[in-house]
């Protein structure tokens, strides 16, 4: 299943040394205009460059194959796509017989019975949330007066002064640096806040919107977990601390909930957490099975890699989100 | 959308003081053999009556209404309902002016403008997952050889010697004893651990095993949290901490992953955690608005509730977790 | 898959001879209000007992198991059941072994490895109709100013002279008497129209109007055949008599396109004939393979047969046609 | 929903004059290797250029985006486009404002609300199943052991001599040729016939044999009706004619219900008929609404079009019904 959604549906295609990746969004309202500049500006945040993330810079120009007239969608299928053109496929050579740990390439290569395109990660590749970005700023335009805002709130254990700025923070340069040398990588926490959303979005129990924000989150490679409000520290706390007073119009008083109640918006901001593991490619020496030589085995990963991928996923996280709303609004009439 | 899963497909309905709630299953395998003896002890697994749960006790008989000739499943619809006999809807009288703090009240009532069913918590009651329970029950019928395994690891912050007996542990009943003293409540923390997974469940991206679980858990009123292997403490480990190591087979030599590499299973034991909140209903009292007077209140819940209703919810964790397994083993022809 | 609908959902369930059967709805309007004579009638128009219809009486009582609150609607799913009450097993016994010509009796042996419930043909059985007319009934409460009339043009080759009133028509009786009388049963053709659409329900390609009605028809056991508008007759008509002109506001001026184009409604009332075929159950002596035997047999069956069960189905192609609109309606924000 | 299948899932998107269309199919086989002379043989049965076609001629050349290393499945999402590259957009400059007859100009233009793509009839031109016709390839090659053929057994009102050879058939000839000096255009019907089925595809109600073929196949532009085995002449049969004796092993003895009983393939050839109206745009003058002028107008289309479009759809009704098998293959694992 390729698909996610249930009336704004995203269905993503494409590998990450193929000719192309895409995506293709159902739903789009008709006449909706969009600002080329402005999905480039949310292109450019989920960009490589910046200390910590991968040198490959791809030119990652949006070509829009239907669904669109001139700047205005039409209302039919959108189909976007971004051609693969700074590919290095034999650096992954090896990897055929040698999987990398952390990664898919054993699982894949079980599940699709040594066919699937091992090349760069082919269709488990974190390029895949580019056509994402995307998709996301669509979702994003689809609705007003709501602002959603994702932001790195840890780097490898360090809590950057200011979120939004947090690849400028020198302790987080500094242990991005220092793994950098070693040749290791780091994770990251990432908090996102969507504010301005009026109280019904979200469905009893299956479709709760903690169910359909973790599932899309979930999707993103790497992530390691999802708490909403007080999250985890809930666990510990006693209902008369956790529970949320609710003040005049029903709109609580405080946000431990995260802005759910049974599954549906309550009219504070929904707030979330993500937990990031750290980049999977490493130059440190990591063991393995080779299986061409059936023997245990050593690899150290040359190639090109983000010390910290978590750095270009706010936006990810925030396309996401956006994606979630977009089909509460369209299912549930808000 | 009341529906669940792609083959293996769960629907439920019901209200906590209707004249039933109930499932209809999907994809139940013709031939499969129902335990009459062994549905009643999942059953009873979620039961109250124990300290910290609630003295509500009800028969929770399953009536089968389809799907099965004797005890033998047809392949037809499952249709299995439960009667709602034990139901004081007196004590919820005053709920439809005053909406309880932690509590669906305010939003369903905004989204299904005044005409969802109020008592006990109509449709939203934590009741619903008696079904889930059932159909957890012949989902794991439907596979040999894994073993679903959810405990207890922490109860009100206190972490139970033995996470199988976390009721029966002296200090998590201390500090049972202590919250229902104080009209107060307690949340917990869930592990669920499964063994004996082939590589291969799980599709790329959307439909990754982490989603689908999570989906599925965030189902269940209450959760507030979810992580997977390491989870958010991956989030502050290097790479090399984090990345297993690749053993003979391809089989990882340690479990920071939870058992899932690129949304896939890696033949690793699949592990993760769930935060449940604390009970939302509690003496103590609260502030919260009044709709009849259009002014603030105080609230104190009496009726019969949980302390900490996580005691119950082991055997709800494992159905959902059996639940989706089954899906993807439908799914995938494993 | 037991489910149709993408936002207005029915799923169904239940045997023939089983405790009871039922429908689940999924998107309810909360708020609707129903009327339990109204519903009465629209059951009664199914019911048996007229000329050329089984003699099986069932008090066909619904029996709504959540979704109300006194006969207001909640907006969550509802479940309305029927007791099956009035069977005779006993007269099914040696159909496990001797399928019966026209019926699903051997494609369920094969299909469901001999564990489907064959008493009364389970899941197969024409009752499952029973929930569908409850569910029609909800559809066609949810959308105010349409009518969906649905009336027998032909029984048995003959044309009654006002098909409101087959049922009373002496050629008809004739027709049904002679068939009866001989043991054999008929076919028939029904014409459904509905007025008072607006223009827009339906989606380009894949969820056509066309596509969804006849997904839906195509359920009702003993379909053959459905076409809109010119239908089978289009094919032999030219470009500049099929076409429709159009006139004032777009709304065509005859309608050979039975009030679709390009899958999505252009104004003129929606019209399409089903053909049913005769009632597969006969007493004059059939053909058919003994399976205990080995070899070659015959088959007389007595049982309880309607000639021409077709006489019962207006309603049931109107309630599918609801269905259909209302989800169209749903997803469509008309 | 651009979205039709389960597990086997095909995705469409593009408009006639848009930079390309295409398709996304999900469900593909790891490891099937594409013949690219094959795919072309069959893009080529639905191309134009023969007496009755439209002279518009594209390369029709299938670009892989996404699934294929060389010529093998990968297993991931396969994305195959077209350019399209021979367009004459002034040709439709008038259509804006005078909505053609048979055509879904106005639909359009009130669901999309003034901005769907007009040209070629945007995402509604039958240029769309272009891309259906490749993952009809793709389908097919999925299973083994089955034929399936589809021939057109009449074109406006004549029955070809031989249904294979339709277009060369002299009388079929001269009705084109005398409708196309009008400047008018022609209906026509075609029969598929499905061999090599095992017992078992379909599933009971609502997803039956009918029901899903019938969805895909209105989904092709243009269609009137459908019928499966006897069709609407069931409606004028006795039982006893109408039935099909059953023989050794199950199977039918002759072929009354086309294949199907209880919505599950009987082990005969699956067989069904399928009426095409006559191509909607013609020559010969035609009464519309002139939205420009407010007031009833005369409209003649020049452009290039097919005088009967249904020559080139064999192919296409072959694809459909591949699609929908190997959905209920990879769905019922058979």
């Amino acid at each position: 299943m390729n698909t996610f959604g249930r009336k704004f549906r995203v269905s993503i295609f494409g590998e990450s040394h193929g000719p192309a990746i895409g995506v293709t969004i159902d739903g789009v309202l008709p006449g909706l205009v969009i600002d080329p500049d402005e999905l480039k500006k949310e292109i450019a945040r989920r960009k490589s460059g910046a200390p910590g993330t991968t040198p490959r810079i791809e030119a990652d120009e949006p070509i829009f194959l239907s669904g669109v007239v001139g700047d205005t969608a039409t209302g039919a299928p959108m189909t976007i796509i971004f051609s693969n053109e700074n590919t290095k496929s034999k650096d992954y050579s090896k990897l055929v017989d040698i999987p990398r740990p952390g990664h898919a390439d054993f699982v894949a290569a079980v599940k699709f019975e040594d066919f699937q395109d091992y090349r760069g990660g082919g269709h488990f590749s974190g390029r895949i949330t580019l056509p994402i970005v995307a998709a996301g700023y669509i979702a994003k335009k689809q609705f007003s007066d709501i602002s959603i805002n994702a932001e790195l709130i840890e780097v490898g254990g360090v809590k950057p002064r200011i979120p939004a700025h947090a690849k400028n923070d020198p302790e987080v340069q500094r242990v991005i640096a220092e793994a950098s040398a070693e040749g290791d990588s780091l994770g990251a926490i990432i908090e996102c806040e969507v504010k301005g959303l009026e109280v019904g979005y979200g469905e009893p129990f299956w479709d709760s919107v903690e169910s359909m924000i973790s599932h899309a989150i979930f999707s993103i490679p790497g992530v390691r977990g999802i708490e909403f409000g007080d999250g985890f520290a809930a666990a510990r706390m006693k209902g008369s601390e956790h529970n949320d007073p609710i003040g005049e119009d029903g709109i609580p008083l405080k946000n431990g909930a995260g802005g759910v109640n049974g599954g549906i918006t309550n009219g504070a901001p929904l707030r979330f957490r993500v937990a990031f593991k750290p980049t999977a490619s490493i130059r440190k020496e990591q063991t393995t099975y080779n299986f061409a030589k059936e023997k245990m085995d050593k690899l150290s990963i040359e190639g090109r890699h983000d010390v910290c991928f978590a750095l270009r996923c706010p936006v990810i996280v925030e396309a996401m989100t956006a994606i979630v709303l977009t089909d509460f609004l369209e299912i549930s009439d808000l």
